[in-house]
């Protein structure tokens, strides 16, 4: 048919390849267009046969389109050995063509996370020993790394298990304490005189204060004890004092500390401003999850999703500003009506979020025929408008979370190489 | 086993295919079909050797499947040249066919709207400026095109970001301030006198007027003024006059504007039919997400998903009309209960409504146990019946938003090359 | 390494696949293994080379795994020519296997749902026309199809889709006026007088009666006439009786009319029962969705899917008995509370349902701490139990939408081909 | 290019791969690198040729990636011929290379619960009947088998239908008298009259006792006695003690009899103790589920998502602590409200999970606008919360059902082949 072109073979890993010298020319700089100076018309290349099948028909076609049948890293490498710019890939091809070293970020980020567990191992390097001088300085020195692990990975030893358990059980037992003390059963009323100054002469007046029951604020006191002394342990004992501060859990540690200090330094003075801040109490609910895999995939999705967040944040604004308007207007339009739910657009934006959001409340209905055909879209609006966000946020998290279980599944080995 | 047959080999990519004369006789007209005539027995093709066995399989089998080990644009490309009609794709394949011309449909209309980064570098052609009399005509002409940039392109320069800056404050404010009017802490009660002629003596009526807070008024005037000036600005330099009168953006900016100066003009009267009109205010919520990829792939999403908003619409309906229906027949069969939730059919379309969206109010339950009965049904069937079609819908998106994310993360060169 | 064995050669479509004799008789009965027989070293088959190397590896390795770089189908095929047992497919690959021809059962399943396009086509099979005797019999004989067309195909010509207009106008009249009946706005209140026998004296008795607004009932005659009209016209002229009777819209069709006939018969006598068959009339919305493919993709989702709906029955009945007796025990075990909401299991079915399904209508709340506890737990257990039986019911709708579109897509051609 | 380099070719099933003697030495210990030590230039492998080039690849360029066009257990078997480390797999490819593994496990576990079924054709294994002596021992031996084949497995004969038809009348009895047990209609008040030793004289005094209607009671006395009996009969028949005794159904079923016996024998007293021990009896529900495939995929997803459920209750958990407190601080830092909805944590507790899972009772609601902002976040963090392990849960139970599915509709050919 065309025997006038000089055909050239091109042995990829034993698969012979055939096509002519001038298809080659069609992508210049590239390592096969470099071959039209050899006089040969056999060449050999000790390279993957079947991906080399797609990069010659983008000389063919002028067309790069991605294989289906090996991973996308595997061809974005071939496409390295072959001088072909990854950039050519097609459009129809660049979500197979990402999604693999998306995959690879997510797994490089859920490593160091795992870095508990390699403390032990990485003492030298850490803690900077000197291993000549043996006796040398004082032994806190020596005892320091030590420490540490014990106060940080309970897997690394038995009496780091005990010393988890007992800071476990803190742990709950404030938060437990913090929350029960806003509660009436927990409240006792105590009659308190105060000297007012009226006019020239002294009186006294009595009145109730609410005093938290003293048996709680003692459990507080115990943790908030055992609490300054974790940390102060491990913040003499931590390895590198800048990554330990930079540390947003320490820094809830430190920060959960400082109320019950103030108000035992306030003693019961501008006790309002305080509640706000022992807030960071339940925060320390946090610290729980340091281990647990689901959680830090978590946070990494949520991370990794901030684009999706925005969207989200805009999606729903703008639904919540336009059916609030809306059912505003509609409500207020039929004049037969006089008890609106609905006074204001504000008060509608409330409204708008819980129905949005299928909660729906009941606190503010739709009385009239125009204001229920504005809610039946609000509603639908809202689950489409929440749904969509959320089902690439939810997928993130299904990637990354099967990405973690996989590698909590490969065979033991395969760690022991890694280190 | 078959030597009678005459076989002939296909050489497709260096690649040998073999078959038997006659099994390409099986597709007339084809480019293999015409094989035939020549007396060879071996051809050789430049083409995609793997591709071919599909192909050729067609001959073979009569049933043209697709390979999903390439993508589907390839499969059709090769399937031209071979000259197949790519109609005979057999319906098991046909999804996996499709879904890349979909993707690249998809990626085509993100483009275009990317199309204010690159207005700097179109003026030429978009302003058809005549490069030979360097100075002629007004300087206008020179300084429209700069004018332009400033107020469409937000990125163009550091002047055009504190445009976009003030822009954006100034819609936030107007809307807020359409928002906080509303409210009744923003209102005064003001005492007015009126002269009603009753028979042939006039009488003084006082009443009360709510009159909006001067403040607010005042930020909404200055705010105007802005969104007038802007207007003026983008609607003069613009550079083609008929794209931006027909861009529902600027549609909306002008609407917007009405309303204030309406109420100026008529001064206090027939305010009830302008406040309707001053919705459109809310509207301006839409000139912030311009430049967000993700507000612009889910309005390609809701474009592309007309077909199954009218799914979910009819399916609603129906399930509204006959859930109303039988709860209401329901509720008044069982004679004992007197105060029935709901009266009428027409009720009961909110409350499916409201059931079939899980938002559940409460304002209206089936108080009877067949009554209860309906509900269960409709709460589930409601659950169905929207998430089939908010599926798709929400798929469509996730598919459209990977894409728009990979369009974005490849290299910066792409872009370039296709410019 | 192996020279003693015998090779053999078995050449595919081109492809050479080498093996031992003794690898081929491992599986006696297939085609491969009816070559030992044979003395040749060398075989040559015109089948699709790739598969085969799958099909060969089940000789080498015992298991037979799917190749997934190929439709199901193909591969189904390949095996059928290869004489290998597809149940012998490892339970690995099951789901790939099965796959493509779900999706090929569902297309054959839309497809004759399109009949309504091609019954003008079909007209001299289905209707028995003898072409012979040109000129026999009454006219009717030869009207009776054109006028069937114009009933039932809106796409075959101008007049049809002026009576589909007018048929569909009624539809949408019949239905309002249906609902709107029910309204109190729409209700007179009558004075009747009933002469009541008490002893031996009579007595004149008066009343009010409920009577339907004269307008509405005119409405509902005119449409019930049309309907009437139209269902004759059509049970007349329908091509197939049998297949007419057995429509369940016809059905529906004959039911809807006969509640309007019964009452003029009675005239108001017996309305309580006849009330509940004018529910029927609703029922008519169906016809508006004969020529929607949302529609019917979604009905044969629902017809596929009864296994799926079964076991979201059953697991919510569990789900419901175990959580509303949970409730029951943990509201009444704390005796401190008299007014509980749930003050029998059975109500406490209802409570189940609306939380399961977070409807949450808020009339029956836990209002005990371990109340609490249960209401919880049976939210959570309610968003799994549904979303697990909902999601595989949704994701085969998704399946068969996205089949139908893509039926929809393909070009014109292949419609042709198919008739 | 390079011929100084020594050139090895691999015939793999036919399809010849060339490579270096130096590639093959990157992977000591591998069968490939053993080759090194023959004189050979050429050998020959009786494997997939297709999935080598996967294999060999990782020789070229240090990376085991799996293919994607070939099952992933087919790869695992490879590479185990190969010698090559499974471990080595690249991490992009981890979850291509687990998912068949983890079908295989699941399809595995559902295996073993269609025992039923087989019980039959197992009888000799597991009632170790001597064959030798034919009529040795009482006929009870004999009867034996056949009798637990009637009471366990329906589908054995047709009494054996006849029997699980009555069981399940009598489960579907009992649990409907427990239900209906509770509600007010069957209840008689009952005048009872107690001695009461007051001082040193009695008095009579006359209380109110609720009765238990007594026709409720003797239907679930029929019911216990049926399930007694089944109970002893299955006990007695059952081919394995220990598995019968470690059945959670058989406890279940052991537990239910109980509550009524005991109140037999107590007559009256401790009712309220027994009242919830009779709780058992709703759980005879599950005996109905031991034939529904889709009930055992659903359990056998539950088990297998425990750590899923961790995730859900570890996150619900923080969630809950966090917008509880969160929103007990916004309502209680806007002084000008006093009656809050919200008077303690523990109340909020109820409050987010309320809001969390979208139920929205309703009873709790804030009112300050900074707890509105509060409600709004709590909604959406809620819904991400939940959906994310939600999906995944939901995911895995699409995949085991899918497979479940698969497993049905395999040919029968494939269970006897099991067997
Ligand atoms: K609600
Ligand atoms: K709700």
């Amino acid at each position: 048919m065309c025997d006038v072109l000089k055909k050239v073979v091109i042995n990829v890993g034993g698969m012979r390849h055939e096509t002519y010298m001038d298809t080659l020319k069609s992508l210049p700089g590239t390592r096969l267009a470099k071959l039209i100076d050899h006089d040969l018309t056999e060449f050999f290349f000790d390279r993957h046969p079947g991906v080399f099948s797609n990069v010659l028909n983008y000389y063919r076609t002028g067309k790069l389109h991605c294989p289906t049948d090996v991973c996308g890293l595997l061809f974005e490498e071939e496409l390295g050995f072959w001088e072909v710019d990854e950039a050519a890939v097609e459009p129809c091809c660049w979500i197979t063509f990402c999604q693999h070293s998306d995959a690879e970020e997510a797994l490089a980020a859920f490593g160091p996370s795992d870095s508990n567990v390699h403390h032990n191992e990485e003492f030298p390097d850490r803690f900077d020993v000197e291993d000549n001088p043996p006796n040398s300085q004082s032994c806190f020195k020596r005892w320091k790394p030590k420490i540490w692990a014990l106060f940080d990975n309970p897997f690394s030893s038995m009496v780091a298990k005990v010393i988890a358990f007992v800071s476990l059980v803190f742990i709950l037992l404030s938060i437990t304490a913090f929350c029960l003390e806003t509660h009436q059963n927990f409240h006792t009323m105590e009659n308190r005189t105060k000297i007012v100054m009226e006019g020239n002469h002294t009186e006294e007046v009595t009145y109730y204060e609410i005093v938290n029951n003293p048996a709680l604020t003692m459990v507080e006191g115990v943790c908030v004890v055992w609490f300054i002394f974790e940390f102060l342990v491990r913040f003499t004992c931590c390895p590198n004092m800048l990554e330990f501060v930079k540390n947003i859990l320490n820094i809830i540690d430190f920060v959960a500390i400082l109320p019950f200090l103030l108000e035992l330094g306030l003693s019961g003075n501008a006790l309002g401003f305080l509640r706000v801040l022992r807030f960071v109490t339940i925060l320390r609910i946090f610290k729980l999850t340091r281990h647990m895999v689901g959680i830090r995939v978590l946070v990494y999705t949520l991370k990794a999703s901030v684009q999706e967040f925005c969207l989200l944040a805009v999606s729903l604004t703008i639904g919540i500003l336009i059916f609030s308007t809306l059912l505003y207007y509609a409500e207020h339009l039929e004049a037969d009506h006089d008890e609106h739910h609905i006074s204001n657009i504000p008060m509608g934006f409330w409204w708008a979020v819980v129905t949005m959001t299928t909660v729906g409340y009941g606190d503010i209905i739709p009385i009239t025929y125009s204001g229920m055909v504005v809610g039946a879209l609000c509603a639908l609006a809202g689950i489409l408008t929440i749904a969509m966000p959320v089902l690439v946020i939810v997928n993130n998290f299904r990637l990354y979370y099967s990405l973690a279980i996989a590698q909590q599944k490969l065979p033991k080995k395969k760690k022991r190489q890694h280190l």
